[in-house]
């Protein structure tokens, strides 16, 4: 049995996993705690819930994915979007709590090993996996293992300068793929390009998704400009590692009319010709919930020498 | 002794490489022959013919590395900048000729191995080559092995789009790094910015170097501008894989004054926080001459799985 947690900006999901399947989850908030310690407790009491209910096993390891999180050192590196603005070695935090050795792996990343080890990337040695949120993350697979890099934290397409002087991002730069892609970028491009910001009173994207399946002019033309990006961002991200399958997780990816289809086509006029017939594209086979807590749990069976 | 072979647009170099030194070399124009099999019957001459000067061991093995090599086949993929447009199997018909294994692999990534093997990456597990010449070629190495990809060719630096609708690629492609940063892309900059073209009557980029030494301001700014896309380049490879490395190749690189030094300030100001103090860049260590068939021969030794 391992438990699998993932850290969000609000919200935070533990579960307990055993061949591949979460048995059991829950999930506490993120934020509110009086500090990073009194966080700490509270993953530990959960994990010991789901046990003590669950009953069915020893807990043999905990796998953490979180944002900004260097898996060399078991460190949440300043986040901006957590509530601790230090450095927080999560990793010996939950191992003293739990008395059990714990990974802390970035939340990209550990996606990415899901969707590898028990999801559409299954089979693939080569592979990269994109999840489309807030932000964008990803992780990628080369020669059958997960690119970590100097920072334990590889794989930051989100990141990868897509236009000089570009939109400003939260990361301090400019033009990175990730303020045109997320979530937030797709609000800002609707925002950019619509008279009327009604739409926006929802939060995220289906709103914007409901607006052009109504014919709003600007919501179509906020799709259209994110697959253009999108497509030129994946195609940038083959010519370095040339991935052969690339796998969309998150909720924006759903939206197949207005995403996935057109993104095929841009996808794969992009391409550098030598990769033209090499490389498929391809949604997750996981259920949202329970893709990032697998991952979490793949981190600790992942080999790093 | 292992021969290396290095396949070159106008000429091809052929050296007998032991203990990772090149012994003796020689060199047969690549184009001006009846078909490719004549060009693959003068470099199995070429290399016969260095061994009957040497005659210090036998052959056992050919290393070549070449534009648009796939490494799992072996074959040449029409390469634009070779003078064959069909697919030529070269590394089977070396092996034929000269009853040795033979390896091909794309010329970057010979280049890569080089570098990683006998020169500036020695130690290195994760690194970066990129070398910059009439196009920008490059080689990744990640967790200890070349990436290869689908295409048995990966690190496509140069054909990563920096500016979508940006300046036209031999690739078919637009906006791709290498239309900025070659020798290629250099003269365009300095064409687009120069009232008077008389500096490029002159091939390659020494001519607008020298012009900036003499205080032509197109060509500093033909200069900055280069600085300017290459470190965003760089930085966005170093986003996706996380060297801690990135080594630099190519006669353009040795301009200290006008590109190495400035490269190094913006290349830092370019990189995402994480990778702030974890990557250095520096320049190859190894001859111009040697490097790439040091990288063909050391082909020879990798293991392909």
């Amino acid at each position: 049995m391992i438990a699998g947690i993932d850290i969000g900006g609000t919200t935070s999901k533990i579960g307990l996993v055993q061949d591949g399947r979460v048995l059991q989850q829950t999930r506490i908030p993120t934020t509110g705690h009086a500090d990073d310690h009194a966080f700490a407790d509270a993953l530990a009491a959960a994990v010991l819930g789901l046990l003590k209910d669950g009953g069915q096993g020893d807990l043999r390891a905990v796998g953490i994915g979180a944002p900004n999180a260097n898996q060399f050192t078991g460190i949440i590196e300043m986040a901006p979007n957590l509530p601790w603005k230090h450095d927080v070695p999560l990793a010996r935090m939950m191992q003293d709590r739990l008395g059990v050795p714990a990974v802390l792996g970035n939340d990209a990343n550990a996606a990415a090993l899901g969707e590898w080890r028990y999801g559409a990337g299954q089979g693939f040695d080569d592979l990269l996996v994109v999840t489309i949120g807030t932000g964008v993350g990803s992780g990628f697979i080369v020669n059958g293992k997960l690119v970590l890099g100097s920072a334990g934290n590889a794989g930051e397409l989100g990141h990868m300068t897509m236009a000089i002087d570009g939109r400003s991002c939260t990361c301090g730069r400019k033009g990175c793929l990730e303020t045109y892609v997320s979530i937030r970028g797709m609000r800002q491009t609707y925002a950019e390009l619509a008279d009327d910001l009604a739409v926006l009173k929802q939060d995220g994207v289906k709103c914007i998704a409901d607006a052009a399946h109504q014919g709003d002019t600007a919501a179509i033309r906020t799709f259209e400009e994110t697959v253009r990006w999108l497509a030129v961002g994946l195609a940038n991200a083959v010519a370095v590692t040339g991935p052969r399958r690339v796998v969309l997780f998150g909720g924006i990816v759903r939206s197949g009319d207005l995403l996935l289809a057109p993104l095929k086509k841009r996808f794969h006029e992009a391409l550098l010709n030598i990769y033209q017939g090499r490389v498929d594209l391809t949604v997750s086979a996981l259920p949202d919930d329970d893709a990032a807590l697998l991952g979490a749990a793949a981190l600790t069976t992942l080999d790093i020498t």
